[in-house]
């Protein structure tokens, strides 16, 4: 609500659930926040520990890690049921998700009922089931609890927000493309850069996962299901889109094609997707395939192509880095669209994208 | 604030002053807003007449025109006072203001200070004397009243927001480049495109000023005082900038070259520049330095340039219509910057900013 003169200052509880690259990253910038900083930490937590002060956490950059790694563990659930007793007219609280968790996702709807804001760059919540997000839009409606997800896609870059401020407004999207996934960018620019030759597919994967640009487990950039998702949260923020849904259960609306070579099939189970030894495994067991993602790279740059798109078409060559680009084609922007282009992946960038959505907040 | 379970729904009171190209595109995109819009109107007014109903007025996207028409004049200064009156804990009120009077701007600082939020496209208490810059902050801090103004660059472009973003989650920033006017990239997409010949300057000025891309008087655009403006309503949201203000009383931060011919100089009064005849006249006399434009285009062209920049450069081809780029160099877009792109002037993506404002109040 728009503040006014009769309005005190409230304080603004903030919960961190998930630190590991983008939530570290996260809890430096929240501690760097330039004075007066509105916002207390009252818990931290990974899947193992978890700190928890409803006064606030007594803790700087330097601190943290130590001391949450000698704290107890606290299922993610019986934290929420605490938060949700901080919620008072005098102090607005956040649940800060950035974990890749589906289990930590489950527990919006519960989380925004009680009154606790939500803001996460995970994806789960938003490109799944549709009755989890449906759950979601009502408890937040009914509580005016807010959710925030602005870094599910495009990490920092305005891509929800502006899809929202135009829908809002009453445009009519006609067209979305892009590049949506930094991470597949990253790769691609730097494995298929339109010259003979190059660095081995493996090797290219292990460096984009080194600089932080991977889902946890990167076969889940690889199949396109990261991709999938991103698509998914954009579609459900488009009216005209809506008859199409419900979706039937667990079905992604939009079909990807899965860089993920035969023999490492197996490997993909959902239990595996959700292990960090998996993860390692995964990675180590792709060189085995490096030969045949050779192969695919010579046969493109024989057709003049990179691997993705002909060379002569401007996303095969305006982007590098770990660049996504997002073309809104709209009523009012057109023929020409509305860009936005930039960095889609990367800690720094994601936690900016978390900490913008809670300065939204405030 | 954060709304919470214990906060119930308040009214939003809004008063539109300035019913131009902007304004009353505003006017339709508010009124078409979807169920419930928890919008109201409560004053209308352009230079000459205002409708003002407390409880708010019963309009419709097609009798406000005449409603309007026919109602008497109020001084804006007296209606601020009554919008004044409006704030209550229950209600939130707003100042639209869709005009470019330097006088409409010299109110907000007592808007501010009662408590009554500013949303506008105008740039002049943004980018003139920087005492009419601080006050409005200063009020804004005290009454906890907001003021937006994204649209004042790039329209409906997310700019100032993605600066504001970068800056309070503490990213530096190295380097601002781009294409700030909309006006400016049509004329010129349109008159030296890089080809033999082409239609007259003043053609080109009279259909971008049929178009509403241009500034109510076209001069500010031909001027650089535009984009000059523009350049300074940024600077003021970058921290490493404020050790070189204040700035000396009128003195406008970035030098531009005038595209103002020899011959017309006389014509551009701060009086002239305030009112519509004189615009009318201006755009006339134009005609009579077109023999002068078109040297000037193929001088350009025999160095292989268009009229801005050699055609080797991105925004010499990149761009096309009305498009505005930016790209936002800074340590964590690096060494690829964040580049937001799209049609930067004309009525529909300028208003589309503006409500796109009011929607971030409530
Ligand atoms: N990295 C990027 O460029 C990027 C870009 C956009 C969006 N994102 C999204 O940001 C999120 C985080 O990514 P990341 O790269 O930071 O992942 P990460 O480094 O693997 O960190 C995940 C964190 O979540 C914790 N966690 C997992 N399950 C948990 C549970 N049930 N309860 C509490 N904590 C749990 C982990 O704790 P343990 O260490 O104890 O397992 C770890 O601290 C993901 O949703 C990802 O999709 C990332
Ligand atoms: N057009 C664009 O593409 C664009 C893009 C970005 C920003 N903007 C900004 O948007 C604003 C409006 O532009 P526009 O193109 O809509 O201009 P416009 O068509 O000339 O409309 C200006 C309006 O302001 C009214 N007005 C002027 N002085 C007033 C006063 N003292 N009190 C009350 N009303 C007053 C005028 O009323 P009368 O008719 O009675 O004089 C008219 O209704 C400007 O600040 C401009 O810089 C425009």
């Amino acid at each position: 609500m728009i503040t006014t003169a009769s309005t005190s200052p409230r304080t603004v509880a903030v919960a961190v659930t998930g630190v590991g690259l983008v939530g570290s990253e996260f809890i430096s910038q929240l501690l760097s926040v330039s004075r007066p900083n509105p916002f207390r930490i009252v818990a931290l937590s990974s899947s193992k520990h978890t700190l928890f002060s409803p006064d606030g956490l007594d803790v700087s950059t330097s601190s943290w890690k130590d001391q949450l790694a000698s704290a107890p563990g606290k299922p993610a659930a019986d934290l929420a049921s605490e938060l949700a007793r901080l919620v008072t007219p005098a102090q607005d609280v956040v649940f800060v998700d950035n974990t890749s968790s589906e289990s930590v996702a489950g527990l919006y709807p519960t989380l925004l009922a009680a009154g606790v804001n939500v803001i996460t760059p995970n994806k789960k919540a938003f490109s799944g089931e549709l009755s989890l997000f449906e759950k979601i839009l009502g408890a937040s409606v009914e509580s005016g609890a807010k959710y925030l997800n602005e870094s599910t896609v495009g990490a920092g870059l305005p891509i929800i927000s502006t899809l929202k401020d135009l829908v809002a407004t009453g445009d009519k999207i006609k067209k979305i493309e892009g590049v949506f996934s930094g991470t597949m960018s990253y790769i691609f620019n730097n494995f298929s850069s339109g010259k003979e030759g190059g660095p081995s597919f493996s090797s290219v994967v292990k460096i984009a996962r080194e600089k932080g640009y991977t889902e946890p487990h990167p076969a889940d950039d690889l199949t396109g299901s990261d991709v999938s998702r991103k698509l998914t949260i954009l579609t459900r923020y488009i009216p005209s889109l809506k008859p199409k849904l419900p979706l039937p259960a667990g079905y992604l609306s939009v079909p990807t094609t899965s860089l993920i070579p035969a023999t490492l099939q197996s490997l993909i189970t959902p239990e595996a997707l959700a292990s960090s030894a998996a993860a390692d495994a995964f990675v180590h067991r792709l060189e085995g395939s490096d030969a045949e993602f050779d192969k695919m790279r010579s046969d493109a740059l024989k057709d003049g192509s990179v691997l993705r798109y002909p060379l002569s078409h401007p996303f095969a060559t305006s982007l590098g880095g770990s660049d996504n680009i997002v073309l809104f084609h709209t009523e009012r922007y057109s023929p020409r669209p509305l860009i936005v282009q930039g960095a889609g992946a990367g800690a720094a960038v994601t936690a900016m994208g978390v900490l913008s959505d809670l300065f939204k907040l405030v």
